[in-house]
């Protein structure tokens, strides 16, 4: 395909199809992470020089069995993993996954980790899957809406909720050390400290309690395209907003804002951008 | 009682039917607690000049029932609660308890937070239980033993891991701006700097990951009794040690620390006793 913006929209019947799969990879990914949970577990070092990026066979796995799974049922798909690298496909869908968003509150046993998966259509993602299995927790969004599916409750559609001023704000990170520079980090304590209310230890799952409507502002820096892609649909359809800090795509990860209502994703903004490089 | 220190020990018998109490009290405290979980619910601030200090219906309409139901039971007993404070009893048990340990992470839809429940002899606390009744999560403590139930899943037996080295340890705190003084925050820096692994958010749920062999260290400050006087049955019986600062008893609450190995204990003493006032 030459120019991807012409690709045409995926009709509704496609959608909910590769919304359906989506759900089975998720189930599937549950299966092989959920026996390693709170189980001693061999925790390798991905990174070098002093730094620390944890990685489990929890991962490894499960991601292996999700792309097994796309390669047998959509053998054209492209597959970008966070563990086993890309494989391109033949036609213009790539699956993004990242088998345990939040490593780190995993291996400790915390609650706020989950599997991401998105079906980027060659543009964009346009289905995001959060899908956290001890809790039996499922966050799903499209265009046609977000909701929070959990085993024996009903579906709960997901709505962020209006606050324009900095001042009522919710404020979100994963950790103080995830910012890349001073003046990102000053950015962001500048934020912090006119915001309501700040708390650290999120990953993934801070980005789909903001599209719950219980945060306002999620903002992290050093995300990789399989960290957020699958919460862009999700945050979208809940109403919320989610960019980089210079307010671009947020497809590529990066410097990542997300915010429920548009008016503080601006505000939010004209502070960030002199975090920025 | 003149010397509470000759106090007699209680015997199985009363310990277990203090035990049973204790989880009828949290089950209790669940069923008042969940209907506000994740629905909109009016937040006041107790904290005065420009402090924030979140208190729900939640919090208070929990720590009434679990109140009304000791009366019932155990007319004689004395109660301290985060919400209605304390009334003494007419014989040496005090019940020391926080409806929702973790405020904040409940307020924003978060897991890590729990419903703490102590039994004090007079002395020390000999019943310690947290109930996260979201994910029907369930640790107990007393000198007999400490276990995590999940409703479902048979009982686990808690055990802190070996972790002599700082090195090698995971650390964690609620949040970085919880420490009282600069020198509280740089010694907690120096041990973070020396350390495996930093995680902010997590009250309760931290120390009983520490009990369950996942977490090394909890170290935070600006505790109060009720934050922590259950917390303790559980570290101990599952093998840690749990103390202030400068390694006296944590019943009272302020700076604590606790370890999963006692010679890490010793460690972080050795550098927490340099923030103290």
């Amino acid at each position: 395909v030459s120019d991807p913006t012409l690709l045409p929209e995926l009709d509704d019947q496609s959608l909910d199809e590769f919304v359906r799969f989506a759900c089975r990879l998720a189930e599937l990914a549950g299966r092989v992470i959920l026996p390693h949970f709170r189980e001693p577990i061999e925790v390798a070092n991905k990174a070098g020089g002093g730094a620390y990026d944890p990685v489990t066979i929890a991962d490894r796995a499960a991601e292996q069995a999700i792309r097994d799974q796309i390669a047998r049922t959509y053998p054209r798909h492209g597959i970008l993993g966070e563990e086993h690298g890309r494989r391109d496909g033949s036609d213009r869908f790539t699956w993004v996954i990242d088998p345990i968003d939040g490593t780190r509150a995993f291996i400790i046993g915390q609650l706020h980790w989950g599997t991401l998966i998105a079906l980027n259509d060659g543009v964009r993602p346009v289905v995001g899957l959060m899908s956290q299995p001890y809790t039996c927790e499922l966050f799903v969004g499209t265009r046609r809406g977000a909701e929070l599916r959990r085993s024996g409750a009903q579906a709960r559609a997901l709505r962020t909720r209006r606050c324009e001023r900095l001042g009522d704000a919710v404020v979100c990170a994963t950790h103080p050390a995830m910012f890349q520079s001073r003046s990102e980090r000053a950015a962001f304590d500048l934020i912090g400290s006119r915001a309501r209310l700040v708390r650290f230890g999120g990953d993934c799952y801070s980005y789909c309690l903001l599209a719950a409507g219980f945060i306002d502002l999620v903002i992290e820096s050093g995300l990789k395209p399989y960290d957020v892609q699958a919460l862009v649909p999700i945050i979208e359809a809940a109403g919320g907003v989610i960019t980089t800090w210079s307010g671009a795509p947020a497809y590529d990860g990066g410097a990542v804002v997300a915010a429920g209502d548009p008016e503080l994703h601006r505000a939010a903004l004209d502070i960030l951008k002199w975090g920025l490089a």
